[in-house]
């Protein structure tokens, strides 16, 4: 080949880059295929096994049940331009002499995105990159996304442990934006005598959702929540869900000013790492329960970005 | 008091009862306040105790996960004028160097109560009077139910069992409508060997979900399911939660031509014992799993009548 | 009939009266049916005749069009729990060589009741009683109104005044909860000198509108508006619709603080009369423009209570 | 310049071509600036004037106003996924003796692309771009076009002229796809003895609206309406709006399998002009119609594509 040959294609390469969106700052490494392969959309929900099932139901001994979830009710905060609206039309009367008769609710909203959420692999990319080397244009449509929608992922029935962060830093609730350090969650795991192993879903306990429908104004400024290198050190050790008690589980604004929500990119597009919002952490933060069966299974909206839900702890 | 004092207060409490929709055949018997008092909102959840949920963990021995929530989709059956609708606006571009963006979901729809969905106390009545004789009334508003709702019932975990009638009768899928019987239930069971708990969820395989997006038009005309009897045999037994693979648990139409979802009334308004719609049991049925974790937690939509999810089994 | 017999009916009658809400104080006289007869769905759309568009052609000499609907928007003032949304999704791109794509808009919202909106006669009613009488339990169902839908009241094309209150009054904008007296708008009239015609329809400049989008606190907390006596007095004038720039026609709160809305029953349910909210009524008081053609012809949504649109006078 | 530095741009032209999808066929002419300018946002709405509006007036003889708004309702025939749904809400109680109450009604559903509807310039592109240039990732967000949305057109108040090409061809309705070719709009004009002027509103009357609710798959599989050549002349012709019967205004499939909606690129991307699709143009037809004031204002949905309503004519 020749020299000019290959300036020619180098230009094209740059040229396309350029266009898609690719050339992105610190994202010079090859981060796909995934580990799973090309064609997977899973992500770390392939790490869950009957093994990790067996793990989660042996942290059940007490049989108590958290709820995570929060209510999803009007002046709940809410992200940007998302709304959420529920209605409850007149009852619809059956034929029959026993009277029966029936009312729904009519629900519209980013319903994948609002309140307690779980976000998918279509949810966030690196320019026009998401998991997997996905390209956004190749599987984003008006009707729903064509890969790695919400519905690929499956029951996640796994061990969890909840890092409470508050706890080791002695506050009620982390400042913000306080960007998590590695060393913060070592301590704080060192505190509760718990490790991470891999399959595992964790939970930030940052204090921050104790601002929710109290002060919604604060709460959605911005947010206390992991830094990138603690997001680095979370896929290391090959989690499933990262989750938290803030909205977007990461520090907003990040320390770089250069950089937003980049915990996403490396959580969500380059390690097929779930992420869990708006949990309700404080019960188990307040009873001291730092391991436990996690149990979510997203709601199956076909080629959805994310999923609403009530996920549970058990212990 | 004189006759005539008697007459008059026997003609206002007819038509009282003509106009409040109270006078129903059959109903004559004193349902509420229920055995939980009579400020109850929780029905039969209150029969989930810790214990159950050991229960629940005892039935976990091989790690493996059933969903059996429905795929959420343009296509599936949708009951009477019900609509579902996702949309996927155009990404939203985040500031900084890192390209981060996001797209979500634009839902709308009667949400709790389309493809697999949890019905609450809320849902149905018996005239005006609902589950422990709250009067629609008093608590249906625009904005929501200000009592009964879903937020109320919390997360279930307790020991699940199914009922496959359709394998005991012989057939892929029981015909439309057949309503199925006591002696079909105690049959199944007997084959099953297998016995229900009060404190349990009772999932019934008809077969009828197998025309789920195959044969939409069929699988909506009408329904084989669980006859009154049948029904009044299953709250005898204490369950918390009653499921199927159709779109309404019962048959549709009833035997009684006079009677149109009297199941949906006895078991939620007069025993505050759930249903749950569409489920996708046939992998249970396949496999012979008769006995097993059952695990669903409610989304927590305030005031609404019920809760679309992904229940799942754990056996 | 024995004395006893009439005492149990009229038990009866009262016990009819007291549970289906017809006693209304101050509602005793006999409104209905109405005077285009019993089944008339229209009110006073009946008054829209080829004679009134010739009227409005009249009004029509410079060639001018104002635009009387405001802007549907995020951040609009909207009443109660009402919401509004519009999302457009990923543009659909179609098959062929001339790469034709194309995007939609995504809209939710309670549509016939935000922003400038146009109340049909089943939007409002004395207790049960609506417009003729109609029940509410006959006529609403949760599909839409079988009765008294806006699909009902066709185009409006006819004269229309602008009455200047605030003007009058020497103020750019009335104060808040001002009602408008029957002393008030004639006097607007006569320095207008212009006079109300049967057919017309009336719109009343009160300067409230000037507080959209600029503090909708303020905008939505109260509003000035017309008392009862003029509602009494415009509709003695045999009017179409009242309109005005505010987001409710009358005053809030009324100077009874035992009456919410009582305009809205005396035009919509007694007279059959419709009203017009939040319009744009500030460049014809600018420009000192008192008559006009007015041109409305609400969206036929089957079974609504009401229409939002873009109204317009030319002069 | 070396011939290598040539054949580099050259490469990175084709592919930014090939990327931005600007390479299309047939699409050589320079379409963009428009003839309003650079910055011009409202295309064709440029030429109504008050002398237009004038004009309209001259048609109004006889006072007789015709709806060409369909009815919004479930059933109605929607292209591709598009929905709509109205739901009334229970009725809301206001406090006070007056015993007020009110209903809303809660409407979502694609509200600018749905029923009879008015295409903006914001909706359909060719390629990447758009109306006067504009490429659509400078303008399309997830919140709403931030440039072409239809608040911009403003009322259109002008001479309508209908053209009755069933009519011309002794057919109640046009076989589909037909592509109504010049000769068709002259020959019909010359029958009906009216001329299009610069201003104009055409209506195109081609019967296929007569399957509206009686047969929505035939209606909706394709269909009759103008051609590429067609829609040149009437571009020629400097009208502002064309409008007709049917779901597009233009032969679905096009009679070159190679082209999918190239009148409407013609007409809204190059030539500025509005499509106004599923009017009900049946009784002006059979009452032999042919010119009348034509009036519509698009719902001033902020950023929107398109707007449904109620236009009308008056003769």
């Amino acid at each position: 080949m020749t020299r000019v040959r290959m300036a020619v294609i180098a230009l094209g390469a740059y040229l396309i880059g350029a266009l898609s969106g690719t050339v992105t700052q610190g994202q010079g490494d090859k981060w796909y295929p995934s580990r799973w392969g090309a064609a997977d959309q899973r992500g770390a929900a392939n790490r869950l096994t009957p093994a990790k099932v067996l793990d989660a139901r042996s942290m059940i001994t007490a049989g108590k049940v958290y709820q995570l979830g929060r209510t999803y009710e009007a002046g709940m905060p809410l992200y940007g331009t998302r709304h959420y609206s529920l209605k409850v039309p007149y009852a619809f009367a059956m034929p029959g002499k026993n009277q029966a008769n029936y009312h729904d609710d009519i629900i519209s909203g980013e319903l994948t995105q609002i309140g307690t959420q779980f976000d998918g692999l279509g949810h966030l990319g690196i320019g026009e990159l998401f998991y997997n080397g996905n390209r956004k244009s190749d599987f984003a449509t008006p009707d729903g996304l064509k890969k790695l929608g919400i519905e690929n992922v499956g029951a996640i029935v796994t061990r969890g442990v909840l890092i409470d962060v508050a706890k080791y830093k002695g506050v009620p609730r982390l400042q913000s934006p306080y960007a998590i350090s590695v060393a913060d969650l070592t301590g704080a795991l060192q505190r509760e005598k718990v490790e991470i192993h891999p399959g595992d879903v964790v939970l930030i306990h940052t204090g921050w959702g104790s601002l929710w429908m109290k002060d919604n104004a604060t709460f959605n400024a911005n947010s206390p929540g992991i830094g990138v290198p603690a997001g680095e050190w979370l896929a290391s050790k090959e989690v499933v869900v990262v989750g938290s008690d803030n909205w977007g589980v990461e520090a907003f604004p990040n320390p770089d000013p250069n950089l937003t929500a980049p915990v996403h990119q490396l959580l969500l597009a380059k390690n097929g790492i779930y992420l869990h919002e708006n949990l309700a952490t404080e019960e188990l933060a307040r009873d001291g329960v730092y391991e436990f069966a996690y149990i979510f299974a997203p709601l199956k909206f076909k080629g959805a970005t994310g999923s609403p839900g009530n996920p549970i702890a058990i212990r």
